[in-house]
């Protein structure tokens, strides 16, 4: 299983809105995905290992697929409309991870 | 929910040995966190958005617990142990960050 890891690093001044992020942005990736959605989960970030420390990353979003030529072709073709989406939701460009599932 | 992620950066020359993260480190994890453990997945990075280009993580492992105090309390007791076993698989410093599950 491929896991592709939208992660949004934590910068000062920077917001998130995490209800339009939930309630429209990954509702809208999983509906133009179709079948090759498999599952996804948002976090968002509290903190890092030391006490007070800020976190990395403000909020992360993952999407499971079943093989990384499923990702491939089904994000390919919606890529540039959820791209168009973020400026909804924030200003922080996301680092983005595809990453295989070990466990 | 909360999840702990423990992401090990992608550095040029630091290895990571992922046999031994699957069967002896996140197993004796797991084996110590007792009840306060909810379930852990691993990934391991692939590459990054554009094709060719490399993970920002070459590994990163999730731990879920009910609650902050919960992973505080089960975590603070076996942290040195944790991190005592590190240079067994990798040289690379991890960077941890505390989220909220919010989906």
């Amino acid at each position: 299983m491929i896991k592709v890891s939208v992660m949004y690093p934590n910068q000062p001044g920077k917001t998130f809105d995490m209800d339009y992020y939930l309630k429209s942005h990954m509702p809208m990736v999983k509906a133009r995905l179709g079948d090759a959605f498999k599952g996804m989960s948002v976090e968002q970030g509290l903190g890092g290992a030391a006490p007070g420390a800020p976190a990395a990353y403000t909020a992360m979003g993952h999407l499971l697929f079943d093989s990384l030529e499923a990702f491939q072709s089904a994000f390919a073709r919606h890529a540039a409309e959820f791209l168009a989406d973020i400026p909804n939701y924030t200003a922080i460009e996301p680092v983005i991870q595809v990453s295989e599932v070990k466990m």
